[in-house]
This record gives C-alpha cells, sequence and structure tokens, in this order.
C-alpha cells in the first residue's frame, strides 16, 4: 500500500531517462558532468548519476558534503562561497582526513583568508566563483584573477572556475543566460591566466541553460544541472523539460469541492511555496494540465480548473508537480518510488539523506 | 557554542511574554484559547501554552496529533476536513483507545460519511467547518446545518462550528476579516440550530486576527492563533506584532558582500520561501529596519541596505527574521534557545517533534 496523502513519488523509468539523457548529451559534447545532488539529496540517485557517468557531484553545503561522503560518494564541489569559520574548518579538515577529494567555492580575497585560516591549504582546493549575471554571489569575472592568485601565494590549490547562470530561471531567458555564461567565463578565465593561474575546470550550468550551453562554443569543460534528474512545475513552464519528462509529483488527496474548486491536502510543507513572479500558479497537476493551483497554504492546495470541466471526486488521488522540485524534496523524510505509470505499491523508498543539512 | 549557521533560534523570554500576552488576553474576555501548535511543533512551547490557561492545542493533521498526543498533550482539534481513508480511520481510533480527545473539521456530507464509514462514531467528535471569506476549504454558512444535522444521524458528537479567516492575511484586512468571521459564525449558528444541533464551541481566529476579534460581539467561545507565540516577518509588515515581540530568528552568516550586497548563507531551506504579494521582501532583518532580501535561492539570501548604509562585516552573523515562521520551523530538526538579547550558549534546544508531519 502507499503512504498516506500527501507523499511525494519518484517515477523510477522517467528518472532513469532523464539521468540517461543528461550524461549522454554531455559525453556527445566531451562535457565533464557534476550533477547537483541538492536537488535529490538521496545516495541512491548519486550513485545512479556517477553509474551514468558523472565525474563526482556538486553539493551546496558541508553538511551535505558529509552526508555523500559517507556513503563513498566523495568526489564533491561545494558550490558555495563558504565562510569557512573554526568549526566548518574542522569539518572539512576530517572530510579530507578520511580521503574525501573535496573543493569549495571561493569569491572574495577575504573568503581566501578563511581558508588559509583554517589550516586547508594543501587539503582541499577551491574554484573562484564568478556573477555570470544572476547577481547573486561571486566576484566580477575581470576579479577572477585576483582571488585565483591570493590562494596561489596561500598555497591553496586553485583547481578552476564556476558560475551559475540563474537568470536563465526567467521566460525567455535561457539562450541568453548561456551566452552571458560563456562571456563571462571567457573573460574570468583570460584574467586568471593573467594572474599565472591555469584553471583546470571551467565549470556552469543549470537546468534550464543546459541545452543551450551545449550548444555554445565555450572554454566550459564540466556542466552541474541539477533539478533535471526528476523535473518540476518551473522547467516545464519554461519550456526546458517536458511533462512528460517529470519523474518526481507529490500524491494528494481531493478533500473538498469548497467553492467548486478542488481542494487537495497537499500544501506549502510538503510542495514548497516557490512561486517565480512568471509562474501561473503554485504547482501543476500532471493529469490535469489547464489546472492551476491558485492558492497554497501549509496544507492546503485550491485548484481551478476550466469552466464546466468535471472535477476529480471527492478522496480521489491526484498527482502534483510541484513548482520547484529541490525544495519540495527537501521537506520529506523519504520519497516512494514507483514504476513508471503505476500508483500501487512502490518498489522501494530512498531515505532523503540529507535532508535538513543547511550548514 | 552555538551550532554552525544557519539556525534557528528561540528568543526564550520574548516567546513567554507572548504566550502570557495571548492568553491574558483570551482570559480577560472569557474566551477558550486553542493555539495551532503547527507554527512550533514543539511538545515544550506546547506545555507551556497549556500551563498559561490554553485548553487544548489545534494541529492541522493526524500526523501532529499522534506526535503531541503521545507526549500527553492530548486534548486536541485538527482543525481540517479531513478524508478519512481506511489508513487515517485506524490511525484516529488508535488515538481515541489510548484516551485522546479528539476532534476533526468536516466541510461536506460526504466527509461525515467517511467519519461513520471509518467507525469513528462515538469516538471522536467533529466540528463543521464554514468558509468565512477566506474561500479555501469550509461550507457556505448556511449549509451547516446540513452537515451537523447528517452527523447527527449517524450518531457523531458535534462539538461545534469552525472558520479560519485567513483574508486577514492581506494590508487593512485585519478588521474586516474577523467582521466577515463574526457575520459567517453567526449564520452557522443559527443554521445549527435550526437544524437541531447546537454547538458547544465556536471556534475562530488567527494571528492577524485575533485582537479586532477581541473587540467584537460575537458568538465566538474559542481562538485558535497560531503564529503569534513566535512572531514573523509577515505579522510585522501586517502591523499585528511589533518587532521587538519577534521571538524567533534566524542566525545567518555574511558571506559575500558581492555587488555591494549582503550575502547571507540562509536561503528558502531554513527560511521557507513565503513572499505574500504584499510583502516587502524574502524577510527581514531584526536589526537593519530598513534592510530587505530582495533575492532568495536555496542557501543565498541577498539583502539590500539604504545607499550609503555600512554593511555588516564578512562573517558577522545577523538575525533574519521569516516571513512566515510555520515553514521556516518546519525545515529544522531542532530550534535552538537563547536567553533574550544574547547569542552565546544556548541554553538548551527543543526538537521539532511533528517536523514534516504533514499526513
Amino acid at each position: 500500500m502507499s503512504p498516506s496523502t500527501p507523499f511525494l513519488s519518484v517515477d523510477l523509468e522517467r528518472m532513469q531517462a532523464n539521468i540517461a539523457r543528461t550524461a549522454d548529451a554531455a559525453t556527445a559534447r566531451g562535457l565533464a558532468l557534476r550533477p547537483h545532488a541538492k536537488t535529490h539529496k538521496c545516495i541512491e540517485i548519486g550513485r545512479m548519476q556517477l553509474a551514468a557517468g558523472a565525474v563526482g557531484l556538486t553539493v551546496a553545503t558541508v553538511g551535505e558534503a558529509e552526508v555523500f561522503a559517507a556513503a563513498g560518494l566523495d568526489d564533491l564541489f561545494i558550490a558555495y562561497p563558504l565562510w569557512v569559520d573554526a568549526a566548518r574548518a574542522a569539518r572539512l579538515s576530517h572530510l579530507a582526513a578520511v580521503g574525501a577529494n573535496i573543493s569549495i567555492g571561493v569569491d572574495s580575497v577575504a573568503g581566501v583568508e578563511r581558508v588559509t585560516r583554517g589550516g586547508l591549504a594543501g587539503r582541499i582546493a577551491v574554484r573562484v566563483e564568478i556573477d555570470a549575471g544572476h547577481h547573486r554571489s561571486g566576484c566580477e569575472p575581470g576579479l577572477a584573477g585576483d582571488v585565483a592568485a591570493a590562494a596561489v601565494r596561500a598555497g591553496i590549490d586553485v583547481e578552476g572556475v564556476f558560475a551559475f547562470p540563474g537568470h536563465a530561471y526567467a521566460p525567455e531567458g535561457r539562450e541568453r543566460a548561456a551566452a552571458d555564461e560563456v562571456e563571462a567565463l571567457t573573460v574570468a578565465v583570460a584574467a586568471m591566466r593573467a594572474a599565472g593561474v591555469t584553471p583546470r575546470v571551467v565549470s556552469g550550468g543549470s537546468t534550464p541553460s543546459f541545452d543551450a550551453a551545449l550548444a555554445l562554443d565555450s572554454p566550459v569543460t564540466e556542466l552541474r544541472p541539477g533539478v533535471g534528474v526528476l523535473g518540476d512545475a518551473q522547467q516545464w513552464e519554461l519550456g526546458s523539460m517536458r511533462s512528460s519528462d517529470i519523474a518526481l509529483t507529490c500524491h494528494a488527496t481531493v478533500v473538498s469541492h469548497a467553492g467548486g474548486r478542488l481542494v487537495l491536502d497537499a500544501g506549502s510543507k510538503v510542495l514548497g511555496a516557490d512561486r517565480a513572479p512568471w509562474a501561473t500558479g503554485y504547482g501543476r497537476l500532471l493529469d490535469h494540465r489547464d489546472a492551476r493551483i491558485v492558492l497554497l497554504s501549509e496544507h492546503h492546495a485550491v485548484a481551478e480548473l476550466p469552466e464546466g470541466a468535471e472535477l476529480p471526486p471527492l478522496g480521489s488521488v491526484v498527482r502534483v508537480v510541484p513548482n520547484h522540485v529541490c525544495t519540495a524534496v527537501n521537506l520529506v523524510d523519504e520519497l516512494a518510488v514507483h514504476d513508471h505509470g503505476t500508483d500501487a505499491q512502490p518498489v522501494t523508498t530512498w531515505r532523503v539523506a540529507a535532508r535538513g543539512r543547511n550548514s
């Protein structure tokens, strides 16, 4: 029997197809793939990605690195400009001591100094983070040489440079973000070379910009898509994935028809509350493509169907596609894994091993 | 030593003051208080609310009820129109068998029939949910008599009626929502009496409408505020709490000054992604009231300060007020508890015992 609703379910066949398609596309271009494991936080999925040819995994926090390394998935890039305080230095040092191959992000000379003060020179590598137009973290591309040179002077291995073109998350934004990333990484690589540092890895990419990045002539050597392994309503609405590729849904029960609408028992505490300005709602229904979730609270999703459409009956179960799969997965302790197209007994369950590892 | 950032911290003195103020206000009006425990999900906080005079707790799911009942906090109203399938019937039956005093919401005759089919008549009570203008779940107030009468015919104890005036979550919405609630509950009570059912409990309220509800002449006998025990940026911006009453913050480290802005290591996976259309950002900084979080991703919050303001230095720790405390608390396994005004060693930690109990 499936668990009580609401619960998150993985369509195994679709997920495997997503892993294979992404790996094949990168291989065909001669690019390394380092998928971002923050999306799924599951050891089992990370293992499948590595088996399909990924060179390692990307994570966002030291805590995520600890979880994956403990399971033997220990070639890890922490794609974040960590502020290495004493506690984090000790944890990173321990990871290195047990044989994990760790690199972290830095976006300032001050950040490099923390790595040095933490006694991590020679134990972990760094990659310089640059801003490719998303305007979150990352230094100006032209300053990548200064940061890299400071690291080299401190005896720190500078593995390379990376960017996250997060502005690909906008309608019509995918091609532009991919092009911005190429331009910014080209500038950064030149700045690093001018400072006497040759990056071995030039890393970029996101799920929405993935296809566009593959088509460009660029200095990129590695891509780090996250969401594409499972998919979500954002990718569906951006056009970077088809609804038939979406491998994660939340099974929810129709608990009310109040107001002539569909009230589901899945709310923001299992779907996440992400809603980009361009999103058409708080999530989609996989089997009712004209439905929109117009109101979301912690345990209610209220969906409207087109005028005259018959509402799924009270007590029936529908499949909701969360807007942002990374935050949905982080809300549950385990994922039910189903064979494609069935909602009977799950094949197995996977523990969301790195859930909540924010620090 | 405090945990690594980001982590959630409770200001103990402020929280105790919030509990006392709310309890005193209800007592002064002769109203019962049944705080919504979905906000904090902690046994320790529930115990303090009961010690201050609450008649019991409100929860949102059977899973939350199980957690609180197991700790002996077992007078529980599940304020949700549950669809009682076989699994949920068995769990509710077990709660009743171990002596918990459970009532649940119903908003349709079909929902009542599920209670009957689950064999729960005589074991749990129901309260009819009505829509007081929020347009989420709940039947039309005038139909409350039909639902109540169906339950009575099936031998189910109808404890009363309830509403949630969620449209109080809007600028200038608080007074109107409180008035709408009084009107709707008055209609519902009349409809139930006309159907031969006298409600013993008439339950309403939310944190933003709390003060307005106290000031009105109304049939309400019980209030169920949730957020007010801890507070959040939504209440601050709605004007229903002062910033000096906010008892929960996320401690976050400044990891970058990229773009001349503040980049913090707290993102949507610890703050939640809630952002109402009227919110001024993705959260506030308790000690920098003019700062706004303008960009939020999973592990980054980017805050802008007014032109010319000095940025808190790299590596310093700032206190972020999440927009919606209920979803933030649900993202962590424990809360650090600090004495007021200190950020040294926490006094203790509380387990978020009902985290993730969505079903």
